[in-house]
């Protein structure tokens, strides 16, 4: 038998991507042009930085009028009370706030620093941000079926976003859109080694996909925004990063 | 250029591992029956279950004790109380319990449920718990020195915890012990795409490595405790599981 192996390959030659790109085409063709053909389970870690810039996600501060309720949440973060009204539009509560630190319950439900709103790596000036995608599970379904129209093989997508952690240092990614692959393994009721039922067995493969890619796709100058996964054993199933969010009366962890 | 590519590699064919077993020899005698010779720059991540028996940490519940807060606790979490002593003896401070739930800060500094006491795969009867090793972090050294011994290579070690998660459903694998790797990546003052300094970027690799193992290893009958991930492009350094560990005082997140 061989052992399971799976790969990470970062995918080289994507161009820049502009508001109004087709992303899936740019993706088939990089795939293409390094002999990279889809295969049936592969799965492609996408970041949210290249959905959202592809989805025209980008704002402009100048354009941005900061409400009261900025204004203050500005005055306590030392934030630019632009970006602030930003944040607060992308979210439902805010969860923690300090002098250089706003932590809020984004309207997609997970909790993240500043909502996601990203001021580096726009390229587009100092005063322009870049947004999450709007409904990062719908992005995630639809570059799955149009990667499928391009090449015949409908490859399982996870967007990935990069999230500071409660409890641990350091950022990790982790899947905020997810089509094609199960977001949680529900292993409970598999006997164990010594067929044992295991007891509280639900793991969270698409976020350990979109930890994974992280190790290939790097943050900076050298950033690979598409990652194939290949050689992964999963159940078949059909998640969403909305099945990731942990309900706030289940949390005990906090 | 060849697009970047890690593999993630199930290492086949180790024995159950048993208390006073030579781990660092049946991981070496595993690689080399699958041909899996150690290359500069490979990393295997080794579940903490099989470091802890091989360091003998099984304890059967029979020989303990509870004590007052144990069964005081007990009867709040609905737990076995000589589960909950030896719980507790590993703990610092309880985080939260209730029916069922008993999240403690582990004395290594991470929080986790029952402090990472598990009642499953032990082997040894019903009333048997295993402990995290005792010094993950030291275990990995040691594992990184021996297998240099024995190979002549001298791998990264990473120690992996499956833990779950405040905000997130699904357990995702981390790192509880370090060596030859970094378990944070400082990424701040580098320049982004655009030539803009990134502000707040440290990663998380030995956690990302060991998440990315959990997609090979699995959890049950098929468990595979060692992955080998070769073709990592991270920083030199030489992390600890403890810097992974975030101070309470800088936990805007909980």
């Amino acid at each position: 038998m061989n052992p399971p192996h799976v790969s990470l390959i970062g995918v080289p030659g994507l161009p820049m991507v502009q508001p109004g790109d087709d992303l899936p085409a740019l993706i088939a063709q990089a795939l293409a042009r390094a002999d990279l053909s889809l295969q049936p389970g592969d799965v492609l870690v996408v970041t949210s930085k290249v959905v959202s810039k592809a989805e025209g996600r980008l704002l402009d501060l100048h354009t941005v009028t900061p409400s009261t309720r900025a204004l203050e949440v500005a005055a306590t973060t030392q934030k630019d009370p632009r970006l602030v009204e930003v944040v607060l539009r992308e979210s439902t509560a805010i969860s923690r706030m300090r002098s250089g630190v706003l932590i809020v319950t984004h309207r997609l439900g997970f909790t993240s620093a500043n909502a996601g709103v990203d001021h580096s790596n726009v390229g587009m000036g100092e005063d322009w941000v870049l947004l999450l995608p709007e409904d990062p599970d719908a992005s995630a379904r639809a570059l799955r079926a149009r990667l499928e129209a391009l090449t015949g093989v409908a490859p399982g997508v996870v967007i990935s976003d990069s999230h500071g952690r409660p409890f641990r240092l350091g950022n990790v990614n982790v899947a905020i859109g997810v089509a094609g692959v199960p977001a949680l393994w529900d292993q409970r009721g598999r006997a164990d080694l010594f067929g044992r039922v295991l007891r509280a067995t639900v793991t969270a493969p698409a976020d350990e996909i979109a930890a994974a890619a992280g190790l290939v796709a790097g943050q900076a100058a050298e950033a690979l925004p598409v990652v194939l996964v290949r050689g992964l054993s999963l159940p078949a199933g059909d998640g969403a990063a909305a099945d990731l969010v942990r309900p706030q009366e289940m949390d005990l962890y906090r």
